[in-house]
């Protein structure tokens, strides 16, 4: 099936992105450029917001109206560890419906383990403000979608329950970007990523000293067998479009629950046009359908 | 009485603003910079969103729970008539409740008289909607708020009603700039704007070739005994503290209902740290409370 028309919103957004991305890779410029990924989403009707903190971190909490109580997803928004930030990703984390989007300290200024650590900071917070492991969602975009894997790993080495399912859109499951054909045969049809440009943010994540081969830096590199059922998304023109692929193959083949959509001709994180592109949206209600499943919710 | 602690914050932000704003005036950059406004204020709860447009322009429906249905704010966002948008200024107008923030066009790509055009459709679209004048209050911030007083003077002159009330936050209101002292003696308290900023965003403005002394360009020319009742909030420390202040005096002189409210040692539109300032919430609380008086809501 062709892209629909509304789908080239996302690519065109990105490539204003790029052209105006600056070049020394100032922090904040990229992030006061990249939160503007929020256009490519409507407003979502019927949901209220509020500012909080989780595990210390600041944190928009997403409450539509007539939602669960007892069932909470946990956001983790992209951005390569470096940009992106819980106001860029709010209509999209209302989307996809109650949702816990919060602000994890970001690249170059906190390197692996900060944001991690944030991440599984806010999972026990969640899990302290008496929220059953089996009803949390752990969830996210890009570096997002990687956290959404590497947290639940780094939780049960910690001694902590598994979530009761993970969401991973357009994830980077592999720093060392050696994995996978799409890296390079991508090159010309994802708008936003460079090599040069997710080299250098790889190079950021890991200036603390630890190896891109670490499995909770990329969970390519991990024993999955114990992960909590997972989907994962991902665009057919994206360059990690393969790193999704592979971790799926990877992760079934060690007896994990995986499904894996992947969304032809689309760019990195399509689901960010929710609302306006057919696709985004249905992607968002398959995986809402299976959330629900897999939670009872 | 001294600024709170809290509301330096608008004083950092501003100075990050002011630091990164590109020589060139690349509105692109620009914009993604100064929506970052939105981080000075928190997210109001009990608050949905949904975007809409408002006589053609896209627009953010801002609803409060249990708010009236009857009543509505119309806001117009500032950014000098060429950067600012509804999100950017989403939490400010969800704090001033009920409101209606829309995106009307910008300069460069759009001078005088589109962006007034616009909100005069978007009130229009208002009154189309069967929401009666007496019931709809304008405001802006900034540019938007010289828009909020810019617009009342249209709509009469094109034989629609006035609206039931008016508010302007550290209004734009004379673009010559050569009116009131705090132009000048405030351009070392105003860490935002600067002489050759404000000029060059005025030009942008007025680059169809209207003369800034148009009192639909600068309601501070213009003859203001027609003016719905108007609350004015200027910030001790804005360049153009002054304007707000001489257009309330005018006003006053010649018929006009004007409240003046001078925020000592506040920097241009305080307001933004609405949820964070106790400064701005009071001053919001003051204007709520005086709507309420104006329109009977």
């Amino acid at each position: 099936m062709a892209p629909s028309k509304e789908s080239a919103a996302l690519k065109e957004l990105f490539e204003g992105f790029a052209a105006a991305f600056p070049a020394d890779g100032d922090p904040y410029l990229s992030r006061a450029i990249y939160d503007q990924v929020h256009k490519a989403a409507t407003e979502a009707s019927g949901v209220a917001y509020e500012d909080t903190t989780a595990g210390g971190r600041p944190c928009i909490w997403i409450r539509p109206e007539s939602a669960s109580t007892k069932h909470v997803i946990l956001f983790m928004h992209g951005g390569g560890f470096s940009f992106g930030s819980p106001n860029g990703h709010r209509k999209l984390a209302a989307h996809l419906a109650k949702a816990c989007n919060f602000d994890y300290r970001l690249t170059p200024e906190n390197p692996y383990p900060a944001p991690l650590d944030d991440c599984v900071a806010a999972y026990k917070w969640l899990l302290d403000q008496g929220y059953e492991a089996k009803n949390i969602v752990v969830a996210g975009d890009s570096c997002g979608g990687g956290l959404s894997t590497s947290l639940p790993l780094a939780a049960v080495q910690q001694g902590l329950p598994n979530p009761g399912a993970a969401v991973s859109l357009s994830p980077w499951y592999d720093l060392t970007c050696k994995n996978g054909e799409s890296f390079s045969s991508n090159e010309q049809n994802d708008v936003l990523n460079t090599k040069e440009f997710v080299q250098v943010i790889a190079d950021r994540y890991v200036a603390g000293g630890t190896s891109k081969e670490d499995p909770l830096v990329s969970p390519l590199f991990a024993d999955l067998s114990g992960l909590p059922p997972t989907w994962i998304s991902v665009g057919g023109f994206d360059m990690l479009r393969d790193q999704g692929v592979l971790l799926a193959e990877k992760a079934k083949k060690e007896g994990a629950e995986v499904v894996l959509e992947v969304h032809e001709g689309q760019q990195h994180v399509m689901e960010f046009m929710a609302g306006n592109a057919p696709e985004a949206d249905e992607s968002l209600r398959r995986i809402g359908q299976w959330v629900r499943e897999k939670i009872g919710s």
